[in-house]
C-alpha cells in the first residue's frame, strides 16, 4: 500500500503515523519528494482499512498494491482450482453445466426435469427449496421437504445437486446437499459465510447484484479463510440502469477473474437478464469466453407451464443450448490452466 | 395490476390465463381494443410476481397499478408513523439526532461520546458492538460486551441505544437494545426480517447500496407482516459510479417516500459520502428536505483518533453540525402530517 | 400507449384530456373498471411524451406498448437490414471485422497496419483523425491531414475506411470515409445526427456510456427519420459500479436489439474493457452471442508502443483473435435473418 | 503522478520509460522499495494520460496525485470566483434563482412568467430556444424567434436570459443571450466547448448524466483553456438504477465541487427529479447545503398546462419555494469564501 501524504504535512505527524502502522506490524519505507512525501507499507495490508487510511488528515491518497485477499488470490495460487462436488469436477478444464426447475414443486417435476437435463449432458442438478423472495406474500420454497425430492431425483440420476441456503441455522439440514449456493443477497451475509467456512462442502457463491468483484473475492475470502477452499464464484448480472434486461450480465467478469483467483467460475445467463430469449445467446457467449460452467434454468411440461419461471427453458430449448454450448466449447478462450 | 397481450392471441390463451388468476382470487376485466387486448386484474395483487406474467408467452406488457406493499403503504395509513423508542419520539413531527461512535471501543469512549452528543441536542445513542466487514482479517466488533458497554452508557445518560443485528440468531442479545438496526448489507436477508418481524422491537432498517426504494418498503413489509409496525426507515447512500463519494446520498428518497409511506424517516450522512466534510452540508440538506431524523458518527479524543472512522466527526464538530441543524429545522420542508 | 386514471377523476378532467389527445390525432378508447379508469391511446403515439402525460395531475401511471421509433423497428422491417460499405455488406448474415489503430498517425503506421489486418481477414479499416478526449490538453488527432492517410492505405488495401465525426461542420472532410462513426459521447448530439440523416452515408452510431438500448434506437431514429437508413448499431460497454473494467461490456444487447430493430449489431470489445487482454474473449463472447460484426483496435509495431493504446491488439495477437472468431462464427447464436 | 511498477521489471525497460517521460517534459524521482519500484512523475502531468501508462506491461498500477484540471483547480484558484453576468453576480456569497419555462413558447408565456419570478426574487430568467429531445418526433424548439421572445421579456423585466445552444455554428445567434446553458447530453460535445472557450461568455455548464465530477471539471477546463473563465456548474441529476425518479440529484456534488474547485455551482431540482411534487424539497436541500443557486422550472396558466413539463411549478408554487429558500439562505453550510 502507497500512502501520499500532504504537502504540509509535519515531522510529528508522520511519526505518529509511522508508530501506528508499527503496531499493527507494518513497516514503512518513506521516500520525500519535491512537493510529496510518500509512504510504503511493507508487510500484510491485508487487515488494513484504505478507506480509514484515505480519510485521516494528512493523507492526500491511498494506493493499494496488494489485492487484500489471500487464499482467493492466483498469486498464490498459480494452478486452477479444481472442486469436486461429489465426483463431480468443474474447474482447470473441467466444464459443467447445472440445471433444473428454479423452485422445486413436486417429485415428478424434479425427477422428470433430472432426467431431461442429464440426457442433455447436464453435470449436476439445481432446484431451489429454500427461496429468497422480494415480497413476504409470495410462494417461499418447500424447505426440507425440497431437499429430500432433490435427493430422491439424485437417486435415480446419479447428479449431485445444487440448493441456496439461506440461513446458517440451515447448515444441518444441507448436509446431504451436494454444493450449496449462497445467493446474490447473502454474498454480503458475513456471519452465513463464516459458518460455510467452517465446513468442507463445495459452495457456490453468487455475485451479489451490484458488488465489485473485488467484494465477490473478499466474501471467498471469509469462506476460505476459515479453511474451506471449496468454493466456485458465480455472475449472475449486475444492477444498472438498463431496463430492458432484469440485470446486466457482466462477462468481462470472466477474464478479470481468472487473472485475480485461480477458482471456478460459473455464469448463470436465466437470472440476469430475466427472459428466457436470452439464455441461449448469453449462453453461448459466456461458454465462448472461457466460463467453467453455466447454471441454467429448466422448467417442467410447458403445457402446465403458466407459473414457471419467466427465464426458464422447456426442456427441448435446454437441449438444443446445451449442444450448442458443446460444440462452441472446444474453441472457447483458454487462460492459463497450469 | 394490467396486462396487456400480444396482438395474435387467441381466445383459450386468454381464457387459460384467466382461470389460472381465478385459481388466485384475482377477478378479471377484459377491454378489447383495436390492436390489444387489456386484462385488468381486479383483486389484491399484491402477492402476483409481476414478472412472471410479463414473460408469458402472450403477454406484451404488463403494468403494476397497486403498490405491492400494504402495511407500510401511506394509501391505507394516511396519519404519519409515530415510532416510540423507549420514551424517545420519532416521526409524525418529532425529530431526533442519533449519534455514537462507529465502533464500541471501551467503556470511556462509549460513555463519554455519549455525554457529550446528549448535551449537543442527541436524542438517542449509536454504537456498533457486530461490525459487517468487507475483509475477513478486520476487526469485527466487540459483540455482546459492546452491548453491554452500550448500556451502561445508557445509564449514565438516559439516552436509549441503537446497535446493529446481524443474525436472527442474535435476537435474545439484543432484548435491551431500544432500536435495533438492520444494516444495507442485512436489508434483503429475508430470514432475519421474519425474525424480526415476531418481535415488537423498534426496527432501523437501512436501504442496501444497490436498492430500489421499493425494495427498501418490500423489505419493510417483511418486518409488518410479522406484526411489528415499528419499523424506521433509513436512507444511507446508493451505488453509482461516481467516485468522488463512496456512495451517492439520495436525498429525493425522502419526497419519494414520504408519499409512499407513513413511515419515519432516517438519513446517515456519516457512511454516505464516506469523509467527515460532507457530513454538515448533507445533515443541513437531509433536514431542510423533511427528513425526521439524522444518524451520525461521532469520534472520541481526535488526540487518539488515528483508527477511528474517517466518516465522523469530533463531538465539537458534532455541536456545530447539530446546532445549525436545529436552526434550520424550522424551515424544513412539511409533508402531510395528519 | 395506455393511461390509468387515478380514482377520484372527474369527467370534466378526462374530457380535457382527451379533447387535448383528439387534437394531437390521438384517438382514445375509454374501459372505466372497479377501482380505475384506463384510457388508451389510439393512431400515433410515437410524438406523444410519456413523461409528460405521466405527471398530469390526473395521470396514476402510463404505459407505453408501441415502441416510439418506427424506421428503426423491427416490427416494420421484419428482413435484417444489410448495409452497404462500399462494397463491403454487414448485416443479414455478413459478418464484418472492423480493424485498425486508435489514431491515425503516419503513413507507414496507417499502411502496414491496414495490411495486416486485411490478411487477419479484416473487412474494413478503422482510424481516428478527429478523437474526442476528455482533457483539453490531450492530442486531438491529425483531422483532414488523418483522413487523407486512411485514404491511402484504402488505396494499397482496398480497405472501405471507418472514421469518428464530431462535427456536423466536418461532413464535407468525410465525403470519402467509407462508414461514418457517431462516439458514444455525440450519440444524442441531435443536431450532429440529424445533418448526418440528409446525407446516405452508412453511419456506425454507437451507444452512449449511459445511454439506454431505447435511447440508441431513438438516435438511429433520429438518422433514419431524416431519409438515411445505412445505420450500424455498435455496443462499446456502458457506464456502472464495476471499476476493475473500464466499462462493462453489455452483451445482453445482441439479443435484445435483434428482437426490436432489423438494424446491423457491432460490438467493440477494445473500449469497452480497456486492457487488451479482455478483447480476445469478449470478442468471441460477441460472435457467439450472435452479433454482425467486431470493432478491434490494433496498434502498431509493439517495439515503439510505448504511446499506443492500452487497448490496443499486436498484429499479431489481431491475427488470433481473428482466426478464433471465424472458427467460431458457425455456431454462433443465430436470430431470424428472413 | 506515481506509477507503481510490477516486480520483474528491468532496468532497460524502467529506463525506455523514463526517456519517453523526460520526453514528454517530465521528470522522474524513482524509489525501490522491498517488492515494488515506485516512480514519482514530476512536472505538469496534467496532459499524461494515465489510462495509457496504467496499461504498460511494466506497470502495476497508476495513482494520479494532482488533478488533470488546472484552470478550474481550486488549488490555484483559492477565492471563490464570481461571474458577473451582465450585472447579476454569482458565486463567492451571491445566490441567484434562475426561473423560467422549459421550453419558449409565446410572448405573452414568456413575458408574463418573466414578471411573476422576478416579483418572487428571480434574479434570471431561463427559456428554451433549441430543446435536445429524444425523439425525432416531438416539439424541437422555436429556434431563434425564441431567443427573440426572451430579449423582449428581457426589456420588459430586466432580468438577464439564459438559453441552451446545442451546436457551435450557432453561437452568433446567442449574441445576445447573457448566460449560455451548455445542456447535460453536450457537456463532452469537446468542438462545442472549445467554440465557446473562444467567446467570453458566461456559460452554464451542466454536468452529463453518466458524467463523473471530475469530468464535469475536465470539460469546464476545455472552456477555460481557451481563456473564458466565465463558468458556472450545473448538477441535475445522474443516471442510477433507482426508477422512482428520473435521475438521482447528487448534491453531495456541492461540497465535493467546493473542494475541487472555485467555479460557482448551481442546482437543477426540476430536471433531476421529473416531478413537480420533488422540486420543492431538493431546492431547500440544495439551498442548505451551501449551492450558489438554483434553476427551477415555471410554467404558464395551469388552466392552460396539459402540456406543460411535468416538473414545472406554477408561479404561485414557485414563490412558495422561493420564499422558503430565502429563509433557508442564512442558515446554509458555508466554505471558504477567501
Amino acid at each position: 500500500m502507497i500512502v501520499v501524504l500532504k504537502p504540509n504535512t509535519k515531522q510529528e505527524q508522520l511519526d505518529h503515523l509511522k508508530d501506528w502502522l508499527h503496531s499493527l506490524n507494518i513497516d514503512t519505507h518513506i521516500s520525500v519528494g519535491e512537493n510529496h512525501t510518500i509512504v510504503g507499507l511493507v508487510g500484510d495490508t491485508s487487515s488494513i482499512d484504505m478507506d480509514l487510511i484515505s480519510a485521516l488528515d494528512i493523507v492526500e491518497t491511498v494506493k493499494r498494491i496488494q489485492e487484500p485477499f489471500k487464499n482467493a488470490n492466483r498469486k498464490f495460487h498459480e494452478t486452477d482450482a479444481v472442486v469436486d462436488v461429489s465426483g463431480v469436477k468443474i474447474g482447470g478444464g473441467h466444464f459443467q453445466i447445472i440445471a433444473g426447475p428454479c423452485s422445486v414443486e413436486s417429485r415428478e417435476q424434479v425427477t422428470y426435469i433430472a432426467q431431461r437435463v442429464k440426457e442433455s449432458g447436464a453435470g449436476m442438478l439445481r432446484g431451489g427449496a429454500f427461496k429468497p423472495r422480494t415480497s413476504p406474500y409470495s410462494f417461499q420454497g418447500l424447505h426440507d421437504e425440497g431437499i429430500k425430492l432433490l435427493l430422491e431425483a439424485k437417486k435415480q440420476t446419479g447428479l449431485p445437486i445444487v440448493s441456496e441456503i439461506m440461513n446458517s441455522e440451515h447448515i444441518p439440514l444441507f448436509e446431504d446437499v451436494d454444493l450449496v449456493q449462497v445467493g446474490a443477497r447473502n454474498m454480503q451475509n458475513f456471519e452465513l459465510l463464516k459458518e460455510l467456512g467452517k465446513t468442507r462442502k463445495p459452495i457456490l457463491l453468487k455475485r451479489g447484484l451490484a458488488n465489485t468483484i473485488d467484494e465477490l473475492l473478499m466474501s471467498a475470502e471469509y469462506i476460505m479463510a476459515g479453511g474451506n477452499e471449496n468454493v466456485i464464484l458465480c455472475e449472475r448480472g449486475i444492477r444498472t440502469f438498463e431496463t430492458r434486461t432484469r440485470n446486466t450480465l457482466d462477462l468481462s467478469a470472466i477474464p478479470v477473474l481468472k487473472k485475480l483467483t485461480h477458482l471456478p467460475i460459473v455464469i448463470d445467463p436465466s437470472h440476469a437478464g430475466g427472459y428466457a430469449y436470452l439464455v441461449k445467446p448469453m449462453a453461448l457467449a459466456a461458454t465462448a469466453a472461457g466460463a467453467d460452467g453455466l447454471m441454467i434454468e429448466v422448467h417442467n411440461d410447458p403445457a402446465k407451464a403458466l407459473c414457471d419461471g419467466p427465464q426458464s427453458l422447456t426442456p427441448e430449448a435446454f437441449d438444443e443450448v446445451a449442444n450448442l454450448v458443446f460444440q462452441i466449447r472446444p474453441y472457447a478462450c483458454k487462460y492459463d490452466e497450469k
